[in-house]
């Protein structure tokens, strides 16, 4: 894993493309399997194995990036696994278990990812900074093409592609953003996002994706049905009709508070950026709401400090990167200092 | 009230003298009253009035001072009746009510305050920064002999002084201390300090003595018996066997947070150094104990500062000598901003 260095920027935090103000990332994923093999949940480990072989052999031969890397999972240590799940290229479910599986990456922008044998014989992912969907399903349309050209998928000509869950039989596709909501959040609007954005049929989730809590603002956005329409249906629909309807919301509610409410989101932002200037422990969760407001202050342009300095903590103020970076395995007392040590240096070059 | 520029130091602000890293000042107060007038709370306004004047022509004929300063409390606006309050020169209950009463103080220093017509014809108080109280007392006893010479008090040969509430009367003293207290609190040991002090005999009370919170973890501490003991006795005990004791607790409380939990405190002096530069919105109980953290920083040798940019924040910080600070009526939140701008200043100008 020698493309992933910690301080390297992963694609979503690059703050580049339409709306990235809002939108930090846009992400398209398909859910692939293997014709002639059983689905993961119902595979033998040999099957597992076999399944690994098939993918890298493919994958690697496809010329889907100048670089692709290979990972066998089983082999990497823990802590490696869970710098791929802070830098949303695994879920949490791929980085555990003993069971055969696999990711091949881009590098160095980790635009794409592919697990193998997660609950489908291939989960793609293609990611792009801020949002970019069309682009982004462009690509994977691409991708997937490629791989396709080497390999027979499952696919069932009434049905569409198949897939280990029913909720993905079809096109198999699930579009997301990750967006960043705080003068939602702040001006107490961000439930009537949420009811809304469910009647539209999203799914809102937290930073880490499904079960996860909103960590600092961050959310992720994606739409749940994937069945009766076409694909190129889907993105439009969920970028055109619903995110830039979340985008507008969001916007509006930050010019009203700079607007109406300028003292109290200064307050807001200035004290935010005061503890982590001055924090000698930080916990993870304090940290990304701090750097979310700090983040509003930037893009409000209340705070005159680079973008970079905020997207590249909220990369590595997560445990396993903050343990790499360190070189060593941090207790989490221990992790809480080094990561106020981390922030202070940062914060103290950028105004430099 | 010329003499009293919100920019200068208080007394009891001015961190200098024994034990002044504990002690912020040492008071004693003596209650007297006129031989052949009554006691205030039986007096119709005639004789207020009378009293007034006996007591301005004695006390400003006794040489007390190089200058004193007499203040016809009815004839004082509000807001400066509340800065006396605020510089701990008048009770909270002597700012209030249209009967008449007066205020004798020593200028530019402070240190000699005497209310007419409180509870008592006369509330005659000295004060000095630190641990001083064997010299308050001196000095105060020199006052009371210098009145005494002038004006006949009401005096049993039986009870001693007498006072227009029993529990004054005797030797009619009250001895205190405004102390700052922040390890014990951080430690959890405060209310054990609280009880050992009760079962001395002490009363502890808020930044404005009776009544009020503790602001900051400053508290006064004062005797509460003054029947059968001498003066001396009373200043004695207290300052040797009461106070010292406590002082000892918080030195203590301060060595074994910076050798056994220094990051816990180090983040919290930080924290508060941080919210101050930054905030843009300040209520005065959260400076205060903003401010109480910054002072134990100092003190503990964490941060760099003059402790005279703290202490005169605990002042300027108040509610009145902040609206004669801006030379105008505030709005709350309108002063919540006024106040961030000023400790912004004050910290700007001290790292400068």
């Amino acid at each position: 894993m020698s493309g992933m260095t910690p301080g390297a920027g992963a694609e979503w935090l690059k703050n580049e493309g339409f709306c990235c103000d809002v939108v930090m990332s846009s992400r398209v994923r398909l859910a692939r399997n293997f014709a002639g093999y059983p689905f993961v949940n119902k595979a033998r480990r040999d099957d597992r194995v076999q399944i690994m072989r098939v993918a890298e052999r493919h994958i690697l031969g496809a010329g889907l990036a100048p670089e692709m890397l290979w990972v066998d999972m089983g082999e990497l240590p823990e802590i490696e696994r869970l710098v791929l799940v802070e830098r949303h290229l695994i879920s949490t479910q791929h980085a555990k278990g003993d069971e055969p599986r696999g990711l091949a990456v881009s590098s160095p922008d980790e635009r794409i990812a592919i697990m193998v044998n997660e609950e489908d014989h291939l989960r793609i992912q293609y990611m792009r900074s801020g949002l970019s969907l069309t682009d982004v399903f462009r690509e994977i349309n691409d991708i997937d093409d490629r791989i396709e050209s080497h390999i027979d998928y499952a696919f069932s000509p009434r049905f569409g592609y198949l897939t280990a869950c029913p909720t993905n039989v079809g096109t198999g596709i699930r579009v997301s953003v990750m967006v960043h909501l705080p003068a939602l959040k702040l001006s107490g609007e961000l439930e009537k996002v949420r009811r809304s954005a469910r009647a539209m049929n999203l799914a809102i989730r937290g930073f880490y994706g499904e079960g996860s809590e909103a960590a600092g603002d961050f959310f992720q956005i994606s739409n749940q049905t994937t069945l009766g329409k076409s694909e190129e249906q889907i993105v439009t629909e969920f970028e055109q009709e619903r995110i830039r309807g979340i985008i507008q919301y969001e916007r509006h509610a930050r010019s009203r508070l700079l607007e109406k409410r300028r003292v109290m989101l200064e307050d807001k932002v200035f004290r935010a950026l005061g503890t982590l200037r001055h924090a000698r422990l930080l916990r993870a969760e304090e940290a990304f709401e701090l750097l979310s407001y700090v983040r509003l202050g930037i893009s409000t342009g209340l705070i005159d400090l680079p973008m970079e300095t905020v997207n590249r903590l909220v990369l590595l103020c997560q445990p396993a990167h903050l343990q790499k970076v360190q070189r060593k395995d941090l207790s989490q007392s221990r992790r809480r200092i080094e990561r106020a040590s981390l922030v202070r240096q940062h914060f103290e070059q950028a105004s430099s």
